[in-house]
């Protein structure tokens, strides 16, 4: 059981069944579940629906339909209205990130609504009313309409992030302590020196330049094995036929 | 001119018109222009595509195609990869929101390409070889196949986001100073005594539970305007007909 269990997306008087495919594969992609259309207005293509889904059926068939936005988040102790009008009582917008946090302490206490409104023209005022909270995603003023299953995801990207539920990959490899590293520019000195590319008097100076790519970045013990074979192969071609430093 | 200018979007092997115009929206939304195909494989459905990209037209006629992925990002110092496969050399992968802030950073000294693979299975491991940099968006363990427009916006949120150019709506009225709330608390006591709300012995506790309720959010001198003409047309209505407290 997440919290995000506790948080539903509602949408409102939505149009387009493709829109509606595409918002349950994000609900999925960032964790959710739960669906609920509120005096949905769709276009009743249905199969585009399941197909812009894609492996997401479960949250378009589990979605629950009301006849209007005030049935749909009457349960809900938290309503969050998105918009993207300004205005005299929208002045006081958050953005996704701002509201995240305090959002999933909500929904640990109780349920949340986060509503979406129409493709074209958004939530009405009469439903801004309803909402006690609003988010307002941020985009270049250049260009503010953002399309309903990228605005869902944007918001449930954030309330996914805030989770920290999200595991990076971890490294096999641990990284390199600085031992192993200094025994890696040895090796690699003595290599450069043997196939000729550097002499002896120069050698300070250039190994610099390879001490500077080996601190480009941390690397792993995995990488580092991978050049110090690079130096011992380089040790065995000049061994057997390593040419004289140029000048 | 921003930096993000110096940022293009490169679509490697993309099979879907309806993607490609989704992408352009996504684009414009969060201040992108600049888009690459490398080697696209296209179902060609240009209308679909148009239709997508709504008002994002520009984005898609300016698009410049490639035959392979190497030509796409032959003049890009940073080459970012996306990926949800994970494998030995795709480790070292980083979250969009790590890793905008350094890429914003190197996009103001050279081009920066960020690579989208195809629909069915994204970048290739020669592909991966190219990149300086992989990217992986945190989705949920329980789906992790994201559509390729809904990818392109996250990734392109987190840059835009990075570069501090959303400018949130101002409120026009100014938070209201400690002195004028304590003047509303006073209007609303006298208001309360005299529509019967309470009595005076009782008021003090009574108050309490009312400064609680305005204390739960920052207000604003507009909205301390209208309670405090709440209590103004209360003690009116109480002068003109008032009634007497409940025991």
């Amino acid at each position: 059981m997440s919290v995000l269990d506790n948080i539903k997306i509602v949408l409102v008087g939505t149009l387009y069944c493709g829109n509606l495919g595409q918002v349950c594969r994000a609900m999925a992609n960032m964790g959710l579940k739960n669906l609920a259309l509120a005096a949905p207005n769709l276009d009743g293509d249905w199969e585009l629906a399941e197909r812009f889904a894609v492996h997401a059926q479960d949250v378009l068939r589990n979605r629950v339909e009301f006849s209007s936005f005030r049935d749909a988040v009457a349960e809900c102790a938290v309503v969050v209205g998105t918009t993207v009008r300004s205005g005299l009582y929208r002045q006081h917008v958050k953005t996704p990130r701002e509201l995240a946090p305090a959002l999933l302490e909500m929904a640990a206490h109780g349920k949340v609504a986060v509503a979406f409104g129409r493709e074209d023209k958004g939530l009405t005022n009469e439903e801004i009313a309803c909402c006690t909270h609003l988010l307002r995603i941020p985009v270049d003023t250049g260009y503010e309409s953002i399309n309903l299953s990228q605005a869902v995801l944007l918001c449930a990207y954030e309330l996914f992030s805030a989770t920290g539920e999200y595991q990076p990959p971890i490294e096999k490899s641990d990284p390199a302590v600085a031992a192993r590293k200094l025994q890696l520019t040895d090796m690699w000195r003595n290599m450069l020196l043997e196939i000729g590319f550097m002499k002896e008097d120069k050698a300070d100076h250039m190994m610099q330049g390879i001490q500077r790519i080996f601190s480009r970045g941390v690397y792993s013990d995995d990488d580092v094995s991978i050049l110090m074979g690079v130096a011992r192969q380089g040790q065995w071609a000049a061994a057997n036929g390593g040419k004289e430093p140029k000048d």
